[in-house]
This record gives structure tokens, sequence and C-alpha cells, in this order.
């Protein structure tokens, strides 16, 4: 006889979520996460030499792609995901069939709340988005959506019912996200506190997106999420998912789609090198004085009512106006609408679905 | 021989914040606040029976108003000071002579931060008010200049001095500040969750701001933060600090001011009746509909360089655009031109400066 300690627990979305995980090395941190993630299937990304042997731990499903395998997959196409820089990621996000994704590094563990209880980012990430968004209004009791929590006195009632939710930006506990020029300044900082709070990043307000700990929705903004080009033979590097939070939060505003951030924190181990930092970063830290005002001031038409189609108008927009301060933005653009291609290839219903849509204020739906 | 022990510590801004309390009783509350409020200046606004006496504990520096000294001070401008609402509070900041003003209720006690320690309130907000605010761009973790914390990587560096803040909204454990719907709703509901975070509302994002437990800047701010013409005569209550905050928010986006919220909590003790509530709000649940887009899409002029210029303008578009909707936001209107008149006469110095600033890009300065 089953007693109710016995009756298996399905967790969320088994079999809608796929995690993909860049990599170089032996995932020997996946046994942290073995109780969280074992029953998901995860998609790796090997980068750099793809004759070297990535061990995976005993008893998780997987796919692993190395660069001949992307190569193989996308042809002249290829030329879109870099090498060489955990950018490479996005691969994964495109060739996966599920409606969510989780991408999480290896240099992340399982960070405890403050009781002392190891937190599940995984499913801190399906709550945050399986419940709505506030992009609209502020709340100032953060998620109202929460248990406990509720709109506040002031809130407009038709805003209740939120927006859906595309993406949830988590944190790190330990080794926070710092560029190179701050953890050269504060090498010994360390992010201790826990905030118990996950809010909306308002319509109209862009963010610093971080790649470390991060889940979407796939069909809602999918194609958006391009990391772009990084690493071996490119100017710039550790832009990649800044790129990507931006042209993203873009397309979010202009869909009526909403972004999270705050819980879940994940431990980030290991502070990457700064000098290497800098030397990747150095561009970046000038052309995002440019690049950010750039999408302050995007603009999308009613016309522009897919993801592809917001982001094949963004790319022109980047030739045109970041163009002028860097050849390397008209690669850029040029990749991004070579992405766009290859995702449509290696997702026909979501193409022929986004072409066929005619909402003006809600994503393409599978 | 004076121990180190026996040094005395003078309070933040002792002689430069008054403490604004609007009541209709004994002020019994402040036995609980005593360690934290006693070194400041108390500006007690008497609301209703101005023959009724009210007794404030022994020690306490204060100076109080009553209708009768509301009329006398103000002449035929005393009417767009409300009666029978706690509206009337924002006449202490009239008259105030200091720079900085903190305001709280009086069902309002001493929270405990999660370790047990009682949280000086006070202190925090001076803490927000004294460093700046970023407005322009939305940092993950939090307040990029809190102790532990900084800005993260893909944070502009051209934007990292902040702005000038100026107002810090603090929120409140135990009863939310709900709405009477949701109070019927969840009579029971209790917040208990402390997050232990101050933020920036971004640039271009309204909010409910709550005058239960709020610091500001006089001289940044001080003449928007009119809370209207609520209660006795009026077809609305409960909107006084939301109208503030509007207003407020709008000015601050358009001067380039910083607006935090979050941290300090309050321990507010009793819910307010959500019948009664229901009835001094209705209007306003309806109204908010209009209002807040209304906020929303409100633009200022650069010639409008000063708090007060730019509240004209406000006061002349509310009268315009929300004159349509009600016959009382054109007697609002015309209050708040009032309000301005009268802060100028007994503010003659921040009047004259106002009046002569030719920034169009910061506050008027004394």
């Amino acid at each position: 006889m089953a007693t109710s300690g016995s009756v298996p627990i399905t967790p969320a979305l088994k079999d809608e979520l796929d995690i993909v995980i860049p990599t170089i090395r032996n995932l020997d941190f996946l046994e942290m996460w073995r109780p969280f993630f074992q029953p998901y299937h995860l998609i790796i990304v090997q980068d750099g030499d793809p004759t070297r042997t990535i061990k995976v731990p005993e008893g998780f499903d997987y796919e692993l792609y190395n660069r001949n395998d992307i190569n193989r997959i996308l042809g002249p196409k290829a030329s879109c995901i870099s090498f060489k820089d955990s950018a490479c990621r996005c691969f994964g996000y495109m060739v996966s069939k599920k409606k969510y994704i989780y991408t999480i590094d290896d240099d992340c563990f399982v960070a405890k709340d403050p009781s002392g209880k190891e937190i599940n980012a995984l499913e801190q990430h399906i709550k945050n988005l399986l419940c709505p968004s506030t992009p609209f209004f502020f709340n100032t009791l953060y998620d109202p959506y929460r248990e406990g929590a509720d709109f506040v006195r002031g809130y407009p009632f038709s805003l209740r019912e939120g927006a859906k939710t595309a993406v949830s930006h988590g944190l790190w506990l330990n080794i926070p996200d710092y560029d190179a020029p701050t953890q050269m300044v504060k090498p010994l900082e360390r992010n201790t506190r826990y905030v118990d709070a996950v809010m909306t990043v308002p319509k109209g307000t862009l963010f610093p997106m971080c790649g470390m700990n991060l889940a979407f929705d796939r069909e809602l903004i999918g194609p958006a999420m391009y990391f772009g080009l990084m690493g071996d033979g490119q100017p710039i590097g550790r832009y990649d998912d800044m790129w990507a939070g931006w042209c993203m939060k873009v397309i979010c505003d202009h869909l009526g789609l909403g972004v999270k951030t705050g819980l879940p924190y994940i431990w980030h181990s290991k502070a990457s090198n700064p000098f290497v930092n800098l030397k990747k970063e150095y561009n970046g830290i000038f052309w995002q004085e440019e690049i950010i005002p750039f999408f302050q001031a995007a603009t999308l038409s009613k016309d522009h009512d897919t993801v592809q189609k917001c982001y094949i108008e963004l790319a022109k927009q980047v030739k045109e106006k970041l163009g002028k301060i860097d050849g390397y933005f008209v690669k850029l653009a040029d990749a991004m609408v070579t992405w766009i291609e290859a995702w449509d290839e290696l997702n026909p219903s979501s193409a022929s679905a986004s072409a066929a849509t005619t909402a003006t204020n809600g994503p393409a739906k599978k």
C-alpha cells in the first residue's frame, strides 16, 4: 500500500523545460544540483576544443553539442554562434524543443536561504515564470502575487491582472557580478545580503541582465535571447548577456511582456580574473555609454508584432545607428539577422506561427 | 573625566529635520519612539475639533497647530488645507523651516528587524536621503551605495554618480497599506516579510506613495508635497498621499531627482475600518484609472525649471484634462495654485531663489 510519503511528486514543468549549460570542463558542479536538476533534460553546449571530452555525472539526461555539431547543424549560419565565449549558450536555446529554458553557469552552486535551507533555484524561477508580472505600475510590496502580499492602496484595479512573464532573472550570493574595474577596486567584496523579493523591472526601464542564473519562456521571447558575437575573433567579451538583456527588454516592453528580477539566489563560487575581464570588457565599457541611450530611445511599430519581426527591426537600427561607433556593430547586426534565420529554420512552427499572428499587443503563440 | 561611553553622539540632521505628525488624539505613541525622536523638533498638525487638547508626552520639543492656527496663519488661503483628513499634515511641511521632513502616522510603532533589533526608522530615512538615487538605470543588486553592494557589470559608468535623492518612502510590517476592497477580501493578511532592500523607483515609473512613513528633502521637492483636498466637504479621501506621490514623481523625473522606496519598516498597528475606507475611496478607485494615465503622459518643458513652476503647470493640466472627469478636479487644481502661493508666502527665500534659478535640469537651491 502506498503511504503518502511514497507518492512521487512530479517536478514542475518536468517535460517543458530544458536546462542549458555552456562549459569547457567536466560538469562536476551538477552533483550539488542533482536533487533539483536530475528530473530535467540538460542541453550542454561545449565551448572551445571539440575533441575534448566533457564528463557529465551519471544519471543525468542530456544532449551535448560541441563546435563541430554546431557547424554541422547550422552550416554557414553557424557564424552567428560565438566561439570561446559562454555566449555560445544561446545555441542551446535554439535547439531546445521545450517551452521554457533555464540557463546556469558551471561555477554556480546551490545557495542557502537565511534559515539555512538549500535553495531550489529552478523551482523559484518556475514560480516566477508561471505567475504574472507588473510592468505598468510599481508595487511597493514587490511581487503582489506572492503569498502574504498583494497590490497596495492606489494600485489601479485595471492593471491587477498583470502581464505574461517572459523572463526571470536570478541573483548571486558570494561573488557578485561586477565588471573588471569594480572587481579590481573591491577584490574582497562578497554579496551576503539575501533580499527576499521578486520584482518586475518596470516598462521603459533597462537593466543589466546577467546570464549566470536566468530563466525564460522560449515561446514568448526565445528569438530575442541571442547572446551576440563575443570571444574568439571579436573585439569584446562579457557583454553577451547584457546585449541579450537590452534587446529582450525593448521587445518585451513593446509586446507587453514582463521581466522579473530578484529571487532565486545561486552561490557564485569563483571570481573570474579581473585582468582578463578588463581586456574583454574595455570596448564594452566605452560602447555601452552609447548603446544604452540607443536602446532607451529605440522604438518599434505596430507592424512589429512578433519577436522575430521586432528583432529584425532592432538589427536594422543597430546597423544604422551603432554601426557608426564601430564596424563591429555592422557585423553584429548581420549576425542578429542570421540568428533569426537559423532560429526559424530549427523552429519552423514558431516561424510560421509568428508570420501568421496578427495580434499587435501580444506574443506569438505556438 | 569623560569616558568614551559618555561622549554624546549628536543624532544625524538634528537641527535640519522636522517630524510632522497629523493627529486627532493624544500622542502616546511617541513613548515608543522616544529614543529615536526626542532629539528632533516635532510639528504636530491637529485635525478636527480645535478646542480639544492633544497631550504630548513630556520631554518632546514641539509646536502644535490646530485648525484655528491654520486659518489665522493662511487666511483665505487656508482653503487649500484639508479638514478632517490626515491630508492636513502638509500644512506642517509648509511651516517648517528645516531642510528635511519626516512624517509618520500616530498608529505606527517601532518595528523589529529579523534579528530582533528595534529599527530606527528615522535614521534609515536620513541615510536614504543623504546618499544618491539611481533613477536612470536599474541596478539588480538594489542600492549600489549601500555597504557590501555596488553597481553590477553592465551599469554605465557615466551614471554611477547617481542623482540627488528627494524622497524616501518607507514600508510597513504587520498591517499592509491596502485599499478597502483588498482589506475586505483579506481581512487577516499581515505583512511579515522583511525585504532588506532600498531601491530607486526608476524614472518614468509611477508608484503608490503612502504617507504613513515618509521622508523628503523640503528644499528639493517640498512644494510638490501637497496632499490635496480630502475629507470634510470633498468627494474623496485616502488619496492624499497618492496625489502627492504622482505629482512629486512627475516633477522629480523632470528635474532629475531620485525617489527611493523600501527600508525602513515601521510597525503599523491597526487596520482602519474597510467600510469607512470604501466610502472615502470609491470615487478614487474609478478616477485613478484616468488619473494615472494622465500623469504617465504629463510633460513639462525646459522653462519649468523649479518645483513651483512645475507644480503650477501640472495644476493647469489637471484643470484642463482631469476637470472633464469631475468638477472636483477644477477645485483641486485651484487649490494646487493656492498651495504654491501660500508656500511662497511662508517660504520667501525659497520663492525668490526658485524665481531666480536658471538651471534646467536641477532643483531650486536656497
